[in-house]
């Protein structure tokens, strides 16, 4: 294969002022081979997005040139970053990897779109030297924000390309991440592939967007250049690295570029080229019949590391608080994150970056902002764009929590959570004013679909705690464990949660643990999260009717367990309790995991029925028939 | 209550070319009486937003006041609109309705933020005067752009009113929304209370906006103005709507103008003004003791209604697709969505609007723009901001259709749906490409969370037909039927299925109807949407076993049938069929259903349980053990 593409440049940054004539030959050629290798992989796919990969392909080329990512180094954190925005023109990014030698370019085009292959549809992370999974548009400039966020706080002075096409340029998180940064400064160079054309047709002619202005407009340095031409893109490249100021290269080129019949078409789009119009295509690109070449090679690309090592923190000594007090989770969470950043700042550990959208006093990280304003990264009133930031930088070196309210740091950014999933990101996500727990804020903000969000997403484990010991500990063990964690927490102070005469959680958190805060032979109420307290109230209540609940705390909804199933419907009658729509949360994913145990026995789902009203949460328990007294009525409707 | 306010202005238009002194004197009269209520209204609630509230007070009552929307016309469809996005200033809109006459003040503040009362703590569409329930920020403008869009299909020369906040402008739904209403020259007239604060600070502070610049970038015209002057709001609002441009009145303002101790200070934003500092306040907007006023008083407002009249759509007759064909659902939608408009424009009636998102080729609703391009509006690749026009314009005065792939109508802009079903628009949403039924395009592109999503919000109706019958069926129904409909549909050719010789689908859609397509006594197969396919194969392969199973089709995933249900555990063992994730689908709706009415039997859910790979839909089916060969299995190890 790689005599196909001839000598392989090898930049790694800008060891010339110019292009030097024989390295622009060298590129010229290997243009040429990736070109007809992006067209061969749509062919042998018979799907896919061959013309803006054609546009797309010197983009990609130049960038990961000049680029400090390397099959030696892409498994490493502190490196340069790419990230990828427009995923479709995946067989540019494929093609350039095979020429950079990250992948064999006769596997991508053999295996294509093909299920369990390394090269899907769209970039994905498993593929050595692809930095972003990505697929829906408009997301790769906030990746790459918090890919340069999290190398900053490492000291590093690395370069972040953010490679994007011009159609989703429209995309309103992108203005989001261009000021974000913009306001930091961050180091970002990015590359619009500026084909002028969509699925629709001219981008002019389906939605006018005036490139130039709305960049500067956030306060960056435009440069445009010819995309299909390798010194001026690398004119532009270097004099972005040169600048003070975050660049965007405006590419101009032709969809379709190099393949006549393609060129300047939109019906490309989204077609592969076959029969007789694959082969005039690699004779116009001067190269072999590349998918039969492809179909006899058997070489594998062996699949990338996606969990890369993870900064060092300390989590310190849990704080106890004590029975008789009422704390807010929020608080709960605020104290034990500040902890969690002067421990590891003692230890040298770090960084610990906190992700804020305005909301710092409410959701308790404005001590550790004034502690740690190095760690702590405001996002403005721009939560999509947070959302994903917060998400890559914890893949990028950092350790990541963002902390918001469950509307807007998950709700509203509910794709941008489901694709740091799909990235396997390491964010620790503090919901507050989750559930009707919101104050007088009315039903726009009341968060009672998280429960269903987080399930939705196959790898986000999800937190519900009963009260502030549990929070402390759900905390220091969310920011240690990996993966995407997510804690969900109510607005007000709650007690301090007893067991055996003492704090029920002291102990270390354990993910998926179930509590039996009472035991009762009558039935049985499962509680999610603070919920606890009205479950209490409830037993309370039945117990002097003569009614024995028992009382479980369900911390970890998305975990059923099976043993606490068995145990409450022996009770013979199983009341699920949240403030989260009754629908779609605990309740529903406990009871149709009952059913398939096969357990019997009367049950009942209690939690929201139709949106709340605005008013002090008890006053909006009660109108939701969620108190303590509606509860025990209705469990005692149950038994009857 | 009245006669506290003096004299009443009531412009509803221009009919000055600058205001008169006299004009002026009464509206900075009201003014007064105005903030002292939005102040009142805090303080008797003690919580939300006062000082903002104060610096829009001038701002609301310029634009309501040349607004050509009075409490008699309110209910009406044609007339001028406004949109409130910065929702939390909700004591300022309360108070310049009451000063014009839509609601009592009195009432205001003594149920300002109570539950059960009109006057939540973010402005709801059942106040009347009130265009548009908001909370979330950042989608005003969007509402405003689909207000404009039906006022301006149904050829009314009506104006638009967009009141935001400066704090939200960094919201990237606002950049989409500017650009819509650009591209098609909207009437829309944006005012932005530039008060420079928002909870962490100062704006420059918490995220440089540069507010002139970005609005510009967008083709606006710019117009600053005095915040605080009328005459300045006047003449810049007379600007505008004798420009040909939308146009954004930047309105320089000072937090918590008039009452001196909040001016220019970030903590009165979210704190009301309690005991002394209360009578300060009133002492300084020389009013008397509006809060004791109020609590004497027994005014109640009376609610507005919501659901407005609708336009006349005519759907024609149902097509027929025969036993034999295959077609694909989608087809069957756009099919019927060109006959709809065709019989619809043929009778006089509409406007039909149909929106899309630069995929009306994949979405089908290509036929419709060629034929009714009036009707057709192109939003570009910026979902979010198309999401709210689509529902907003169905209460305007438009039948609505938004059309787009189920991962970015729905789940990148689940937010805007969920806003949608609390302002109770009548929205039909047409997803195609959901389930795993999206070619090659990998996990990014496989919309398997929609039940889930659409379950969450309490009004939105979601039907996943079977086959194109249905879908043509479903069509014709949900576009008269009122409220938030939405259509999932895959991209594949299917077959039409039968039932006793005849196509199953021949009669009109009724909605929550289950359609058992076969019978057999050793269990049941619940298949949401085109998943009956595979569990007609299973069936036919499990016959082969001597095992009978009926096979019943599910299209209305929300709507538990308890006689299915009950009908289905008689035979002893139940599947629940699903190209949905098997957590969060129809599987867990049901079963949870079945463990309420105290069904007993064997029960598993079958679904999707990982992401699931690029490839060729069939090929993903079976990696994914979903396809009728492991159906089957599936069952067969069920009964075992």
């Amino acid at each position: 294969m790689s005599d196909l593409f001839g000598r392989r440049v090898n930049m790694r940054g800008f060891p010339y002022e110019s292009l030097p004539a024989d390295v622009v030959a060298d590129l010229e050629n290997a243009a040429r081979v990736c070109r007809a290798l992006a067209v061969a992989m749509t062919t042998r796919a018979n799907s896919g997005h061959p013309a803006g990969s054609l546009s797309s392909m010197k983009m990609y080329m130049a960038a990961y040139g000049v680029a400090n990512l390397t099959p030696d180094n892409a498994a490493d954190l502190d490196r340069d970053y790419i990230a990828i925005s427009h995923g479709h023109t995946s067989p540019a990014a494929y093609a350039t990897l095979a020429y950079y030698g990250f992948v064999d370019g006769l596997d991508a085009v053999r295996e294509f779109r093909r299920c369990g292959s390394l090269f899907q549809g769209h970039v994905e992370r498993d593929v050595p030297g692809i930095d972003w999974s990505s697929g829906d548009l408009g997301q790769g400039l906030s990746a790459g924000a918090g890919f340069a966020l999290a190398q900053t706080a490492r000291k590093n002075k690395s370069r972040v390309y953010v490679l994007m096409g011009d159609g989703e340029q429209g995309k309103g998180q992108l203005a989001e991440a261009r000021r974000l940064i913009a306001a930091r400064n961050l180091p970002v160079t990015a590359l619009v592939d500026a084909n002028d054309i969509q699925i629709s047709g001219r981008v002019e002619d389906v939605m006018p967007i005036h490139l130039r202005q709305i960049w500067e407009a956030d306060g960056w340095q435009v440069i445009e250049c010819d995309g299909d031409n390798f010194p001026s893109l690398y004119a532009g490249l270097r004099q972005a690295s040169l600048s003070d100021r975050p660049t965007v290269l405006i590419c101009r080129t032709t969809m379709g570029q190099g393949v006549s019949f393609m060129e300047d078409r939109p019906d490309y789009h989204g077609k592969a080229a076959t029969g007789d119009l694959y082969r005039q295509a690699m004779d116009e690109l001067k190269a072999p019949d590349l998918v039969a070449m492809a179909n006899s090679s058997s070489v594998r690309t062996a699949g990338a590391k996606m969990d890369r090592p993870r900064p060092a923190l300390n989590v310190g000594a849990p704080r106890v608080y004590k029975l008789g007090e009422k704390v807010d989770c929020r608080s709960g969470f605020g104290n034990a994150l500040s902890d969690v950043g002067a421990a590891t700042k003692e230890n040298g550990g770090g960084p610990l970056l906190v992700f804020d959208c305005d909301l710092a006093g409410s959701v308790k990280t404005a001590d550790f902002s004034k502690k740690f304003p190095e760690w702590f990264v405001q996002g403005g009133i721009q939560e999509h764009s947070t959302a994903t930031a917060a998400g890559s930088s914890s893949i990028a070196g950092a350790a990541s929590v963002f902390a918001g309210f469950g509307m807007f740091a998950l709700v509203e950014a509910y794709n941008q959570q489901r694709l740091n999933d799909i990235n396997e990101t390491n964010l620790t996500l503090a919901l507050t004013h989750v559930g009707l727990d919101v104050g007088e804020d009315g039903k726009t903000h009341q968060c009672i679909d998280y429960v269903a969000l987080a399930a939705n997403c196959f790898g986000w484990k999800l937190i519900v705690p009963a009260d502030a010991n549990q929070t402390d500990r759900a905390l220091r063990w969310a920011v240690q464990e990996g993966g995407n964690v997510c804690l969900a927490m109510g607005r007000s102070k709650l007690p301090v949660l007893e067991l055996d005469g003492r704090p029920a959680f002291e102990k270390p958190f354990v993910y998926g643990d179930v509590v039996r805060l009472r035991e009762g032979k009558n039935g049985a109420i499962l509680a999610l999260g603070a919920m606890a307290n009205q479950a209490l109230e409830a037993a309370a209540l039945l117990a002097q009717k003569g009614i024995q609940v028992s009382v479980y705390s369900v911390s970890c909804p998305l975990v059923c367990c099976d043993e606490t199933l068995k145990e409450a419907f022996e009770t013979g009658a199983v009341l699920t309790l949240e403030d989260h729509n009754a629908r779609t949360g605990m309740g529903s994913l406990w009871l149709a995991r009952a059913s398939e145990l096969g357990l019997t026995g009367r049950a009942l789902r209690l939690g929201v029925t139709h949106y709340g009203m605005s008013g002090p949460s008890s006053d909006v328990y009660a109108q939701m028939e969620l108190d303590g007294q509606s509860v025990a009525e209705r469990f005692a409707r149950l038994i009857r």
